[in-house]
């Protein structure tokens, strides 16, 4: 089982893999399957036997699971971060503190087709990816050891993608991460200063300034935040203040998918399928309805590389202004 | 001049460079004079006039400035992320806050050859880099508008480095980064708690289990920390408290020489010369001599892409347990 160690300076979780421990020589992978080789990828359709068995998947009523004839499919990932059998098992290790590797780690396969992006998608296919997402986090949240689930998307091999066929991923974890306990008192701060959600003073403000909008909908506006890491970094934001994204509206579904889309595709235009990663931040399972924070998706491109300055001060150095992204996704 | 902007949730400065603005197309650098192209490279001795001029140099008596005949030289980055001219200007833009980007920003130049490491570099000549470090802090620390010095070195380009030539860089910043308040606010919990500085608590740990120390010398200890966010990370601490890199004594210097030196070449061999980050964690320039918190090294392989889930809880997950990694760097 893996196993959770706690850093005493910084209170940050890292999981060491101490089963499947990696060797020096291991550390050159290339990213599997990108060569179309459709026979062995593990994603493809009529390749089912090569995952875990499937935990959720849209298919044609009346098909039999673990075969072809679905469009979405959700499994457990072979070789999970956290396992989801056993106790959470906390204890001391001399100085430090060490718990055992419980949570999630579940592969959602978008698609049955090695190649197909979302970007590029039917938006009724996009939809049901986030249909996915949503029934995975009610069907986790009934487990009391979770904490926070976190679903993402590495795309591309600097993006953190080992392998080629579209998915995403969802990690549950037994504890509310120490990046998201942040994030989470960063806005109670600004919250409790000015009575207002941070979030919805945000849509505000870019809907005022207009200069930095690349894209929106009835429910949600997409934009390059003020303070962007990095260059043509895209937030999307629900227009309505809901602090869970599992509470999610049929509506706010469909908009959603159409602005992700969006999103994506101008990315994928204008930069040329760059690596990116996107990230749905939500509030921790156990709070209640929180005035002060709102979910929303963060893009990410991988176009430039995370250096010493920025791992030893939280500083970002952006090249690109993010007016001048916007100007570049709506125009390019 | 570049422009510091605020996040308003998380409270991180990120530098926009508004002058140079960086386009779609401009993102794909190959490192720059890798191919042994010493010509054009600026840092090789003899092509002085292609850099700034010198701030500092140690080089042998009588010689002329920004000429050859340095084993050590400090010059202006030519693009900065940060510009030593001009007032701190803050005010608000909108809902948001931004500043000039006002600070230093200085690249050490490790070598006068273009192939050279610090790794096979005879001792002497690594204290003199160190020296330069320090001499550069004490003169930047007297400028009353400067509040945190960086000092990092970039190797390889999947480590950030754009020139291949060996440097490190120095950026000195006008405020306290976000990410170093963390780490002083994490010293102190602990210090609250026990009475005692968590790095020392470290040093004593680890010379207890003996399972994760990889070089030891009479002033500091390197080993591979119990919660190691990347596989072979490497802190070097001084075994006497103190929380200021700048007051090494002259012992010190020779023995941090010696344990880097020694550190950098067991990795450079292990995992056959990767791209690394190293980082000076040190306390702030107006800070006194805290009793919670002490200086270190922080040596960051860049084995692993960093993904979705690591970018949206600050957990890592590393595939090598640090025990199995020490082992490997003192006998490989």
């Amino acid at each position: 089982m893996p196993e959770l160690r706690k850093d005493p300076l910084m209170g940050r979780w890292v999981i060491i893999a101490t089963e499947r421990a990696t060797r020096p020589s291991d550390f050159k992978h290339p990213i599997e399957n990108a060569n179309g080789d459709t026979h062995n990828c593990p994603f493809c359709s009529g390749n089912e036997a090569k995952t875990p068995p499937e935990i959720l998947a849209y298919r044609e009523p009346g098909l039999e699971k673990d075969k072809p004839g679905w469009w979405v499919r959700v499994v457990p990932n072979k070789y999970p971060a956290l396992q989801i059998e056993g106790a959470i098992d906390r204890q001391g290790d001399g100085m430090y503190d060490r718990m055992s590797g419980l949570g999630a780690h579940e592969v959602i396969i978008e698609t049955p087709d090695h190649g197909e992006l979302i970007s590029h998608m039917e938006q009724k296919r996009v939809e049901d990816i986030l249909w996915a997402y949503r029934d995975r986090v009610l069907d986790l949240k009934k487990d009391p050891r979770m904490q926070f689930i976190i679903i993402f998307k590495n795309h591309g091999a600097a993006a953190g993608a080992s392998l080629f066929h579209p998915h995403s991923q969802l990690i549950a974890t037994p504890m509310v991460p120490i990046r998201v306990k942040h994030e989470m008192a960063g806005a109670k701060t600004y919250y409790d200063y000015k009575e207002r959600c941070v979030f919805c003073d945000i849509l505000r403000e870019e809907a005022s300034t207009k200069q930095r909008i690349v894209a929106e909908n009835d429910d949600f506006m997409a934009f390059e935040p003020y303070a962007s890491r990095f260059p043509f970094e895209t937030w999307i934001i629900p227009k309505i203040h809901a602090a869970h994204f599992e509470d999610i509206s049929k509506h706010q579904v469909a908009d959603l998918a159409q602005i992700l889309k969006k999103s994506l595709a101008q990315i994928h235009r204008v930069l040329q399928n760059p690596p990116y990663n996107y990230i749905i931040h939500t509030s921790p399972l156990r709070e209640v309805e929180l005035p002060h924070y709102h979910w929303h998706i963060e893009i990410m491109p991988k176009l430039t590389h995370v250096a010493g300055f920025e791992w030893g001060t939280g500083f970002y150095i952006n090249p690109t202004p993010p007016e001048l992204a916007a100007k570049y996704l709506i125009e390019g």
